[in-house]
């Protein structure tokens, strides 16, 4: 049984996901939570504190389901693939607690220039996201997996840019079909450079 | 001079990218462009009809600063990295037209799941451009500029999402300088396919 601060945060994750941060009143998430505004202000002092424990409970929700297995594999291009495998098969598709679809992503786009600072704070995870998909780069073109005569930021860039390509228009059409053929796109890619 | 029409829908572009369609009030419309509230039901049925109209403002915006000079390029690859620079140099730094960053995206996210159908109106124009990036791709193949054993719809996946990708972060850190890394990235991405 989630604690009452557990479900706040959660159905805000919920409706974060679907209306995004401006658009969710705090009173749709006290009816959202069946809770009274104040137990809300026993846990939180504002919407903006409530939104750093959302994030954070988004970025555990996302390491628990893309990097699920990813320790596993020892070649550093197969965790890349995994990664992308699993944001399709296991995070985009986890309609329980983001079911309006990658929630770093509509909050990176809502809150860009109406709240710069809480932008920022979603911005640090695409950052530290790049650096780690950079990192299995740089280790796979140490052991000669990966052309050396690419960039390994640049092609970061693309994983990433692919990922958020697939996200935003499963966001719209929400084709199962489409969204695997963009994931399915981006290994192709990364596989194009193994294979030269 | 721009007729009140003109105006109010160049007001609501500004407001839309900036924050949304949701978030904008008609009444910030109104203020934004000096207009009363019969002058501006004079013109517009709705706010969703406003919507049409904002979109179809945009997308002639689109057409005029990112299809520039596309048709003086002969080679289909050279187009589609003329429209990837079209869209870095002249489109995404649009600040009088377009403040907050690519209206399509900002749109596409923000209404997925609260307004579908107006959603699927902004997903026809991604459509279409997909589409016309697989034909220059296509074209590329025919030529025997563009390695055969790719997948055109698939490039075009990529190209697409690379933009995206790279105006997203745009939008967050506001960095010239990422920005054109990422469409940098891109057009080697596209470069390497051609060279090979």
């Amino acid at each position: 049984m989630p604690s009452l601060k557990e479900n706040i945060i959660h159905e805000a994750l919920r409706l974060f996901s679907l209306k995004g941060f401006s658009s969710t009143s705090i009173t749709d998430i006290l009816e959202a939570a069946g809770v009274s505004k104040g137990g809300f202000y026993n846990h939180f002092r504002s919407k903006e504190d409530l939104f750093y424990a959302v994030l954070e409970r988004a970025r555990q929700i996302w390491r628990e389901k893309v990097l699920e297995g990813v320790d596993q594999v020892d070649d550093p291009i197969g965790k890349i693939c995994l990664v992308l495998e699993n944001y399709r098969d296991s995070y985009l598709i986890d309609f329980e607690n983001i079911p309006g679809g990658c929630i770093f992503i509509t909050l990176a786009v809502e809150l860009a220039d109406q709240h710069p600072k809480l932008a920022d704070a979603v911005n640090q995870g695409f950052s530290g996201f790049k650096a780690m998909i950079t990192g299995y780069l740089n280790q796979a073109q140490k052991t000669g997996d990966l052309r050396s005569t690419v960039s390994a930021r640049a092609v970061a860039e693309m994983v990433f840019a692919g990922m958020l390509g697939a996200s935003v228009m499963y966001g719209i059409n929400k084709s199962a079909d489409d969204l695997n053929y963009a994931i399915e796109a981006v290994i192709q890619y990364l596989k194009e450079l193994v294979r030269v």
